[in-house]
């Protein structure tokens, strides 16, 4: 019999949604008449707007006509996007054909692993978005766990006390350092200044930054950057992904892209990017045609307008659930509310309860589900992570029930 | 800086389908008023019919309602269309929750080379699809090439000497064995009694068949097994991927799935489908739902008739290109038709050539772009493929020039 690739048996414990699932089912059993309202997985829950919907729909139907239809398309991504891509987001800074379409930040970042093998030291932000470690678990970065811990990862807190900036002097050098802003889970969207400094430590440590830009769009503060290529000399060390998930309601539709510009080296002198296209044409297939169309229309004025609707509804949402949670019920408890309004997320710290006891807390005595703030690493016991996903009526009725909650 | 992962370097030359197109735009830059006609890569041309193009569509226009928006569905599939494929292609074989929706059967293989890692030993028919080797390879299963065959690779040749099934003793026990039937290249559908010697094998050797039956539709002679699953034992020995891109033209669309077995274990007991659900839950994301809305609308009675239909559109032109290949020309120089009318591709042995050579030739005095043998393994050597994929008029005109060349 074939052996089980240890890999998968060093990854311990499940994870986290499917447990946040599994507890909130358990209790949904055990409390028929409970209307649980979700604050949890980041989730979309907004209708598409028209323009984008209807180039989708068209493009389906005309699947149907002998001009209208189209079989593989280029693995990379349909030209035209690419180049709309780069003409609307990088415009300066990255070129079309140094852009990536792909069917979501997900597998693309299962990918970038997979390109870079089992080899590399990996060094994530602590909390982190889970797929950053357990993707280096599997592909054979990371060892065995210790108490939570994965040999071969170093662990960077971002916590208030550093304004959830890492102190870099913990990477080791010519690591992969997994960088998410605006972060997943805590909110917090880096400074110009401190994107300069996370730059400058990986030219000066022959490090490649992984910039998950997934949140960008939800920047609302003025001059905060929204790609790491804004930022000068990231074109030699960096590497950029994004997605069409959140801003443009795509989580079902499945769409998103990856930048990797062809300054960026290896060692040896060898461009990531032909490793990186070599990855995407053996053993991606292209992200569907249609999601393709629809990300074209998101592009278009019509659509860009839409994708800001939809993410300002979000943030109505954030700015509610931070009111709540800034009543008096969690002020006198010494609850802290990190939410910079740059992002989905409110990252919330209570100070006498461990993630998961004020998750079931709240769970049983709110009806409300979050995520807890362990879930994401070490640094982030204590905390719950609130999502803004969902429809205003859930979120307002969800800020109603927490603020009688008694802490 | 990072050092460059020593598997890219050890993937030799460019994939394939790359050096075909990069020889057909040479051409064509040179030969400015030459009309090519690719009978090369298994690209599908023939629009959806309606229902299933409908059916996509009319989902794409409810996302921008609040009824139809649907954002992250299960990582696995809809449950409604993992049911579905399970009555309808595993009915007694395979149950719901043995079958996982994906984007495609590439994407799929490269997943199942994750879910094995560096450390597996790899068997594969030779000829074969280029990309269970080339993963190999990127996933470090297999080592650096010498002359075109990778250390770490067991090749089976599979020849008209052998009637296109291998001699499976030079399989090493504990491999896993890519093998793909109706066969691309060689167009060979194996038969019962075949795959049955194949799984007595696989069990008898502790080996794991990962099974490709992204053809499987392609079958007319009745009594061809369209499943692994059909031949008994092979639960516990054999993985299985399939995709909708040919059968029902989603090659742009993007959906396939996978089966895996709850009682296929490794040496340790441990249930290769526990490690699968991890593999897509972790790093994959799901089908897109309009993709899968399209997948469910195909499987029923309207759209399994739709993709009977299209299906029959390319058999057509398989015998037409085979009636071409079989012409005085061809005969009186020794050229050998391999065609069993289960597949939509034709595996054509030229006794004078390599295959290069022979592809440069056809394509010089045909304009008829082809594929080269050798492209898919050493065994090849000496053979085209022919891809049956195109309008029939475009087949038809090629079909006139290939009755014309001199041999």
């Amino acid at each position: 019999m074939i052996e089980r690739n240890r890999c998968f048996a060093n990854l311990t414990a499940g994870y986290l949604f499917p447990e946040v699932a599994r507890r909130s089912k358990t209790y949904a059993a055990s409390h028929p008449d409970a209307k649980l309202i979700s604050l949890s997985i980041g989730n979309t829950t907004e209708p598409l707007e028209g323009h984008i919907s209807n180039a989708m729909s068209d493009y389906a139907r005309a699947l149907a006509t002998p001009e209208g239809y189209s079989g593989y398309g280029d693995e990379q991504g349909l030209s035209e996007l690419r180049k709309k891509i780069a003409e609307t987001f990088y415009a300066g800074i990255a070129e079309a054909d140094e852009v990536f379409v792909s069917d979501g930040a997900k597998c693309d970042i299962a990918r970038i692993q997979l390109l870079f093998g089992g080899g590399v030291r990996v060094a994530v932000q602590d909390p982190a978005y889970p797929v950053y470690v357990d993707g280096s678990v599997l592909i054979g970065a990371a060892g065995a766990a210790h108490n939570g811990v994965y040999e071969g990862i170093s662990y960077l807190p971002c916590t208030p006390e550093n304004n959830f900036f890492p102190d870099l002097t913990k990477v080791r050098d010519n690591s992969i350092i997994y960088f998410c802003s605006p972060n997943n889970p805590t909110g917090y969207a880096s400074t110009r200044e401190e994107l300069g400094r996370l730059v400058d430590f990986a030219k000066a440590h022959g490090c490649v930054i992984v910039f998950d830009a997934a949140y960008a769009e939800f920047i609302r503060t003025p001059g905060l950057p929204k790609s790491i290529f804004e930022i000068s000399g990231a074109r030699t060390c960096a590497i950029e992904i994004n997605s069409y998930s959140k801003p443009a309601g795509f989580t079902g539709v499945r769409l998103g892209w990856s930048v990797v510009p062809k300054t960026l080296l290896y060692a040896d002198g060898t461009p990531v990017i032909k490793d990186w296209s070599r990855v995407m044409t053996t053993l991606f297939n292209g992200a569907s045609n249609i999601a393709q169309r629809g990300g074209l229309a998101a592009l278009d004025p019509e659509g860009l307008a839409e994708m800001k609707k939809t993410i300002d509804y979000y943030l109505e949402n954030v700015r509610a659930i931070g009111k709540a949670l800034s009543g008096d019920n969690f002020a006198k408890a010494g609850v802290r509310v990190y939410s910079t309004g740059n992002s989905p997320y409110l990252w919330v710290y209570f100070p006498k309860y461990t993630s998961w006891e004020i998750f079931d807390k709240i769970l049983d005595e709110c009806r409300v589900v979050t995520t807890p703030g362990s879930g994401f690493g070490e640094a982030g016991e204590g905390f719950l992570r609130f999502s803004s996903f969902g429809h205003h009526e859930a979120v307002n009725e969800a800020c109603v029930r927490l603020s009688k909650l008694n802490l």
